[in-house]
């Protein structure tokens, strides 16, 4: 039935409008693209102004009533395992969303970012804490006015999870994380008492680090007639639209860093690239959720690009480009490729531990939303839980609670996502080598199509049409939880660590 | 007084939606850069669906009759001498223009250049202009159609001039272009008859090119912190809004046409970037017409680029960055640089036959739309004027009334344009001569800030303010005059070719 009759009258309105969102979106994505890897400087304060436009465009199209009307409409006359009832589902609440927020809010949280961002780049160079203090005040009393418009959540931190994670709740963040916690603090504990491995040598030319990248991604499904690989100052990945992904790196001729990052971002993209076309411009034709997107960039950077079958296929090829890696064995590689130690910065840890600097952030937010912490006491609650949770103490606030930009953006509720996504990536990597049981054969002879068909079939295609739950139940059978995770970073690290 | 008082309510209103008509007329900008130089190439059918729909959400906001009230109301309360009686002024002709064309004559011009493009391309491919015909036919019925819609015109042609040459008028352009053809005939004839100088050795590698074009493109006053230049199928120059200019160029390592290529696309630039800045976001933040944006880019490429002074500073330059020039002296090298010979192709045409190829084209559009010559005549009609204007006999249509994809686009009117350039580039030259007598000598010394600095005081900051006759009248104290281009050539080439 779907896709062959025709659409009623309010079916096809709806649908132009959701066109025109869906287009003003991507017009958007292109030009945030082009500022980070094309824009020249000068051109940085003018399109400030147009991404402005166009996002306040795209708002007055989505707040308008009539979407609640058509919606409504939409929903009544829809079967409810088509397209259109989805479409009805997802978008009647992005409209009550962006009702539900008062303008004068959306602008006063843009004023106060707009104020809290260089402000906050100025308190980190001089770690200076207390010149940042009253942004992040402002940031979280404005951020708990926003929770404020949705009085039915069960915790206020709920209305802020939403957007990037639809039906997460804090209380079921609280007992994975919990989980995943009493789990992860152990096995970094015992690899930490093993001898660290030495690291990879360094001098690996960018121009080699390039090719293999290319290679790699292009063995995950990059091909140049639908996707580009340009530099920024960080790696990050773009859709433009259906066949135009764009991909940025950044390299460090000491490291592997770049190579794992394009690893990551290409996992981005596959998944915004095997969205069912048939959601296109329907505002549904996108990842459903940051979770699910991280655990598509996490699984093919960790599950894949660290395994052992992996690099059992790519390592003569890296020491051909890279010949500080000639004589490296793969055992040997892999060791110290995957080095595993407590460390404060996020953005640098491994993958046993990065989770854990999420769970503080996650805690110190809920709490920062509750009231029960405020945001003078944020640096003592930091080292607290960096000591609790990583046995790290913490030198000053530059690279304690200031090391990131997200609370000046306002951005509370996204930092849970990161763990999210490496807990699902492990279920998903469970059910995916159910299905496939020969797929590390198949990696270990450079073939990932096994691995990009399986996710396209379970995760890809569905775009924003199941909400994540449901997608994982789907996909996996199972509800969000953390067991995969930590068993398969046991075995993994058990293994190369030769841990008891 | 001007920018000082606060502006009326109906001012802000306005200014409100020129903002939001400007920045979706930049984002379409930036998709349109990226398009050409950036885009992976299965992204193109998307695209064209994101720019339809800006075009089609700005168009909705010009042809709001909101508009002709707050026009109206700002034209009755701004001081004539004001920035705001301009904005009055141009909105109201712009938003008059908008509602005059019916939305379904603009959709079925669409649907039929969507289908002549890949028809016009196709039948230049196998020489076949009967397989052509039918597309041309359309696109003249239409725009006839079109030019109806302003009854009040004194000619249907002067209506397709007004989008690119406001204030421009069929009888005036013949009567110009009456004296331009008698002037140039003779003067190509006479050229003609001179023996040709050998052409410039070729090897010029891609790679001298750049940093010789990137040096002179600086001179000009090319800033990487505001400028950007990529590699494109055809050059061509893109504003994205203040401090953000783009220009693209392409190679052919067998001459220099790409390097002249650069300064005649920074020529449109430098026009966009010297926009007085109180005239951004007000739609009235750009050049005012193709004519006026010609006459700066042909004053780049030819009045300087092209001179004596010029070629004195940059010669030794570049045949340090392009060894096959090294030994050509000064005389040589511009004898060499500067060949005129009538031929085929308009793109290929040099400065002297360059206006006879655009005649040709504007007597023949004239003659479509007045319906004194039938589409089925056109490549006699054209062979004929080839002869009589150039002296060259027409091979076939290829090479003739194929060779350009205005006519599919369904471009009547903008042909003229590149010959109004040509002729407003000289008569802005010898002005700024009189008032800049030493710019020879800052040429020569590769001093370019005398040329820019006059251009912007006397052509470029204006923006849209002043249509383009009254611009010319400010700036030279003349109405558009083939003189001083006729006598410049005549003056030039005498003395390169000894002419009697």
């Amino acid at each position: 039935m779907e896709g062959s009759s025709t659409p009623s009258p309010s079916a096809a309105e709806l649908r132009e409008l959701l066109g025109t969102l869906t287009d003003l979106g991507n017009a958007a994505a292109v030009l945030g693209w082009d500022r980070e890897t094309m824009m020249p400087p000068e051109g940085a304060s003018y399109r400030g102004e147009v991404l402005a436009t166009l996002e306040q465009l795209a708002h007055s199209r989505l707040a308008d009533p009539r979407i609640a009307e058509l919606t409504a409409a939409l929903a009544a006359e829809a079967h409810p395992d088509t397209i259109d009832a989805a479409i009805a589902r997802v978008v009647a609440r992005d409209h009550e969303r962006a009702v539900r927020i008062p303008l004068e809010l959306t602008a006063e949280i843009e004023r106060a970012s707009a104020a809290a961002i260089p402000a906050w780049a100025a308190a980190r160079e001089s770690d200076d804490f207390a010149a940042f203090r009253p942004h992040l005040e402002r940031q979280v009393e404005l951020r708990r006015q926003l929770a404020a418009c949705f009085p039915e959540a069960a915790h206020p931190y709920d209305a802020l999870l939403q957007p990037y994670e639809p039906g997460a709740t804090t209380a079921a963040i609280r007992s994975v994380f919990g989980r995943l916690r009493e789990g992860l603090v152990p096995l970094a504990r015992e690899i930490a008492e093993r001898p660290e491995p030495e690291p990879l040598p360094g001098g690996l030319a960018e121009a080699g680090q390039r090719t293999l990248a290319l290679e790699v991604a292009h063995s995950f499904g990059f091909d140049e007639r639908s996707w580009r690989l340009d530099d920024s100052r960080h790696p990050f990945s773009q859709s433009a639209g259906p066949h135009d992904q764009r991909v940025t790196a950044r390299w460090d001729e000491a490291d592997l860093g770049g190579l794992f990052a394009v690893m990551h971002e290409v996992g981005h993209s596959l998944y915004e690239e095997g969205v069912d076309p048939e959601l296109a411009r329907t505002t549904l034709g996108s990842g459903v959720s940051m979770g699910i997107h991280e655990s598509q960039s996490r699984l093919w950077e960790n599950q894949v690009g660290r395994s052992r079958a992996f690099w059992s296929y790519w390592l003569g090829r890296a020491a051909e480009l890279l010949p500080p890696l000639q004589g490296i064995g793969l055992e040997d590689f892999l060791r110290r490729s995957n080095i595993v130690r407590p460390s404060l910065i996020r953005v640098e840890a491994d993958e046993v531990t990065y989770a854990l600097h999420v769970i503080l952030r996650f805690e110190i937010e809920v709490a920062l939303i509750e009231g029960t912490l405020a945001v003078a006491d944020l640096p003592e609650a930091w080292a607290q839980l960096m000591q609790e949770l990583l046995g790290v103490t913490v030198p000053d606030d530059r690279s304690g609670c200031l090391q990131d930009v997200h609370w000046a953006f306002g951005e509370f509720g996204y930092f849970p996502t990161y763990a999210i996504g490496n807990i699902v990536s492990a279920q998903l990597w469970r059910a995916l080598r159910r299905a496939q049981p020969d797929v590390d054969a198949a990696i270990a002879r450079g073939d990932c199509e096994p691995v990009r068909d399986w996710l396209r079939e379970h995760v890809h295609r569905f775009g924003r049409r199941l909400d994540p739950p449901e997608l994982l139940l789907q996909a996996t059978g199972e509800k969000l939880d953390p067991t995969p995770l930590l068993e398969d970073l046991r075995a993994k690290y058990s293994e190369l660590y030769g841990l008891a």
